[in-house]
């Protein structure tokens, strides 16, 4: 069998493929990255490159036109190696993580919420379930000669009370000579048991006293980014923090074309070991940037979705995605980092959130732990958008969840220019009332390459309210401007011409994107409405709204409202927290208290499936309007309508 | 540098090995057993071979005398390779592992005690750690659907009240697939934890009902040989067992030599990686032998004492041979046994044995957990004979224990002509008191070879009682026989002539091996009188004697008596429960109320050092005499020797 040579450009990095090789397959081997939101069934239109020498078969779609095929665009996912090659891999179709990784100011328009580390202590919410003791020993003696572990038993109980202990095997065969090579001055490790029943683990032994240098990690695995962050345990402070794309990317972009690429052969190793390769290039970094000793690091909480969380774990996800949608386990028990190959010291012990459903995973259950809303009194509705939306409703006496199928817009998916929220996706965005030009704002201010969520959400609100889309999403097609024109029977408004644009094409919104973000938006204003009529509530009883996901943090409030994605609510009753997963794994890496509540809160939540509720449907289909059929529903945005209309 | 090919017979193994190497690493290397007592400082002159072909420089000792070095014969520690060779291990040089798993009787003077299933299972002391429970579980639907685990929590809640339930992960990995194969009938397998307080751990899951196949093993690791039997839980049977000498050997015979030898760098790794291989062999004959599907063994208890307890963990026991003599600890945690890479199912869990002292370890308690010794209400003194021997004293309410330095006489060590109980060796001998030739027996009826253990106290006895030797262990001088000879100012009697033995040598009872026997004895008796004093009682106190060990079951009572080795009891009064340590093993494996009070009686356990008791060396001394200077301890004995004077 003959072999190819391929050169990937702008990498610089070349690989040996065999004949009739798919091209996106070549580019993994070369540890290229190349967007392909579908998993390579080449729907997405996503994994555009650019055959700049060399001949390949196929890699045509009719999600490249005309103009492109000319140009050498091809699909990488579709396209198949016949030639030694050169090929570009276009920015577009590269994820750049370096936009994660920046200290942007989330939107000013509601309460931002940060963890707020005195209060905590107050509620006696600080209690590391890891913790160091200096212990100074008597040295053994021909009267007195016990076993050394005993030794360091009997000195914990008389010195501090603890009892119930076990050390680790590994420790164990630390402790003789780090005594004596210390004149039996050493610090020990201690992992509390999560419930009183329990024993007190000795985890590591460590030389002189090393008391004062006590850390953990908390990670957040989400489908698209995987965020850790080195906690100290002392101060509770964060020291370091940084984000990486999920390296399951490559393999599709949402959980269900991971759970795909999982029944495969060796796809569920393959799986685990990208996302391993991910979470121990965010530990490096994090570490590297936190300065401290990686033997001082005995903790890791882990907060993912119930796909990433078996992925993780290893456990095939493939009933997840099979009716009735089973997942294989609530919770996990805790593990050693390193027997995942965590690079982590041998004695880090890792713990992973519960899960509550397929959909409803322990990025949830950790959000709803990290924001407090459990200890609530009043009704919280927590909603986290990211590559899926779930939404929990409740306080501290009941719970109830459920997850939304939103679907990928807000990620960019099913919108022609959709992208994520990465340099230059268009961010902001506003409207001459009279011309209808559009000012746009990108990311990192550079020509506009796509639109990213929050950027839609926008767009769409200020279109709608400008009057220029109606409130079934369709473009008024009296205006006059050459932005609106039709396509196949279908109208479009050109964000940026061509020669405007970083990528070299028109850059616009059709109905068929406003149509795809009026069904995630209803689908999520729909679950929240059907979850509360299931417990014999409405819109109008929520107290508090908190808005948790990466993306959420950059949702502008009054726009959100605008297009009926969140229920007209004073803004001051609205909070952002961010990354909630990562919040609750911090917390659970700072107290005890909150891991022995994560089993009650799992055990209250109650999960209900949308797709069986019969109202939901109607719901529904009533939320696919801007806002929503019904507009008294939002009397404020009604009011401003009709001032609007009356000018 | 040359290299050198050396082919070893009988074994027909061949090696290269450097010019210059030491001829038993090279037999090391072959995988060719070669005894060495010593551990290779050239003092034991074990590791004679004969060298047929080629040169070797050195390997000549006065252990070897003018013939045998003119034969070929060199000791392989001391031998460096010089060229190609064939070298032949002689049959006395060699141990041979057929005799340890021979069915053979134990001596009938004394009481032999089994498990008496029955009487367990009416005292409550037959509650299997590790059980199954079979599961019909009913299958999730759009209703019900909840996570598979918690799919079998639930069952296990309602139909057997199990509660406080951990699933391992890899148990969770295997469940959902399982389940659906199966039709949802599944087995799972549970594992009880030791103390009320801890959770019950589900460590597998099987297809179908496999309720009644639930298997255990019970292992003892002894510095000589490492037994294992394959334990049924549901009958409390033993399905099978098998002996094989530990392949530590090689790397030295006592405790001593080990802990040097694991001082060396990789040492303790190769010692550990030996030891696994031997335990390995075992297994893997025992559960060939019993037929049981190895998925069905979910449990592994082992008992050794303290260094080779700590040789299986990779605790590195160096500390153990120094003043003050200190292990690494008393309790180890349970692990997987394929943690260590014990070829077990990767959901079987290993326990070992507490250790007490340096010196007195796992297979003591384990022998005193199998004996019953603590449930008892009568004063006992458990004495364990192997390579070492240790003395426990005491009833249900109180154990002391010591170990005693008694030396390796009874295997064999520091006695001229002294082996292990294999073929040919002299195990029974009866002098005619006119004549004074010898009637010799020998295991498996074979020319002798040499004397184990047994069979020199039965010849001291004799010799002693028929007069030609005294209570000081020394040769009658006047007897008329030629069998009583002088080499050196050392007297001796000839066993066998050369042409009658199996090794073309005559074999010598020497004044020096009678004086090494005495002081084998007097250690053991004057420890157990020691350690009777230090809790203020006296040898005329004990109403119970147990003999543990492979060799205490071939002593015969009334010669070991009367050689002071033993106090003269009744010999109704004395059991013999053959290898203790897997007794307790076994029990641990049946039981977990075992595995409850082996805490309490690991705490109970007194260690005294006997070294640092003052009286110890006056007992001791007084003890250096047939059968002891006070005579009258053994009122029967004096009683009988002073009618034969009169004959």
């Amino acid at each position: 069998m003959s072999t190819h040579k391929i050169l990937f450009q702008p990498h610089n990095r070349e690989v040996t493929v065999n004949d009739g090789e798919i091209l996106i397959r070549a580019a993994l081997e070369a540890g290229v990255h190349v967007n392909a939101s579908c998993g390579g069934e080449g729907v997405c239109g996503k994994c555009r490159v650019i055959i700049e020498k060399g001949d390949v078969e196929g890699g045509i779609s009719e999600r490249l036109d005309q103009e492109d095929q000319e140009k050498g665009y091809r699909l990488a996912c579709q396209a198949v190696v016949k030639s030694d090659l050169v090929v570009r891999i276009p920015t577009e179709s590269t994820v750049d993580a370096s936009i994660l990784n920046i200290q942007s100011t989330p939107r000013k328009t509601a309460r931002i919420q940060h963890l707020d580390f005195d209060k905590l202590k107050e509620q006696g919410l600080f209690l590391p379930p890891v913790e160091k003791r200096y212990l100074e020993l008597p040295g053994p003696d021909a009267q007195e000669h016990e076993p050394d572990v005993t030794r360091i038993v009997n000195y914990l109980r008389h010195h501090f009370d603890e009892h119930r202990l076990q050390f680790n095997l590994p420790v164990i065969r630390k402790i003789p000579d780090i005594m004596r090579e210390n004149d039996f001055k050493i610090t020990v490790t201690l992992v509390r048991p999560v419930h009183g029943g329990g024993k007190t683990r000795i985890i590591n032994v460590q030389a002189g006293d090393t008391t004062g240098e006590n850390y953990a990690i908390a990670l957040d695995i989400g489908t698209t980014t995987v965020y850790g962050q080195v906690i100290d345990l002392i101060s509770g402070e964060t020291l370091s923090q940084y984000g990486e794309f999920n390296g399951q990317i490559s393999y599709g972009e949402d959980v269900i074309s991971r759970i795909v690429y999982a029944e495969k052969p060796e796809g569920l190793q393959k799986l685990h070991d990208v996302v391993i390769n991910t979470i121990n290039t965010v530990i490096t970094k994090i570490v590297k940037r936190s300065k401290v000793a990686p033997d001082n690091i005995a903790a890791i909480t882990i907060a993912g979705n119930t796909t990433m969380t078996q992925l993780l774990l290893m456990v095939n996800p493939k009933y997840i995605r099979r009716s009735p949608y089973v997942p294989a386990a609530t919770l996990y028990p805790p593990f050693r980092a390193i027997d995942l190959n965590i690079e982590l010291p041998e004695h880090a012990t890792a713990l992973v959130y519960p899960q509550i459903s397929s959909y409803v995973g322990g990025d949830i259950v950790s959000g709803v732990m990290g924001s407090g809303m459990y200890r609530a009194e009043e009704l919280t509705l927590f909603l986290d958008i990211g590559t899926n939306a779930e939404v929990v409703v409740g306080n501290k006496d009941w719970l109830v969840c459920a997850a939304c199928s939103a679907g990928p817009a807000f990620e960019g998916g099913g919108i022609e220019f959709g992208m994520r929220a990465s340099k230059g996706a268009i961010e902001d965005f506003s409207l001459d009332p009279i011309s209808f030009e559009p000012m746009l704002i990108t990311i990192g201010n550079v020509r506009p390459k796509g639109i990213c969520g929050s950027g839609l959400i926008i767009m769409v609100a200020v279109m709608f309210e400008t009057g220029i889309i109606n409130s079934q999403g369709k473009y008024n097609q009296d205006m006059d401007t050459p932005r609106i024109r039709e396509k196949e029977g279908i109208y479009e408004y050109v964000l940026a011409w061509k020669d405007e644009t970083g990528i070299d094409r028109d850059i616009v919104l059709t109905e068929i994107d406003i149509e795809n973000l009026i069904r995630a938006k209803g689908a999520i204003y729909s679950g929240c409405i059907t979850l509360l009529e299931e417990v014999g509530l409405g819109i109008n009883d929520i107290e508090r709204i908190i808005l948790a996901g990466g993306f959420g943090s950059y949702i502008d409030l009054e726009k959100a409202i605008t297009i009926g994605l969140l229920p007209e609510i004073d803004p001051a009753r609205v909070t952002f927290i961010g990354n909630g997963s990562l919040m609750g794994a911090k917390m659970s890496s700072l107290t005890n208290r909150i891991r022995q509540d994560v089993g009650d809160v799992t055990n209250m939540m109650t999960n209900f499936e949308l797709s069986e509720t019969q109202s939901y449907m109607d719901h529904y289909v009533a939320a696919l309007f801007l806002p929503h059929t019904d507009i008294n529903l939002f009397p404020k945005l009604k009011e401003r309508l009709e001032a609007r209309k009356n000018i």
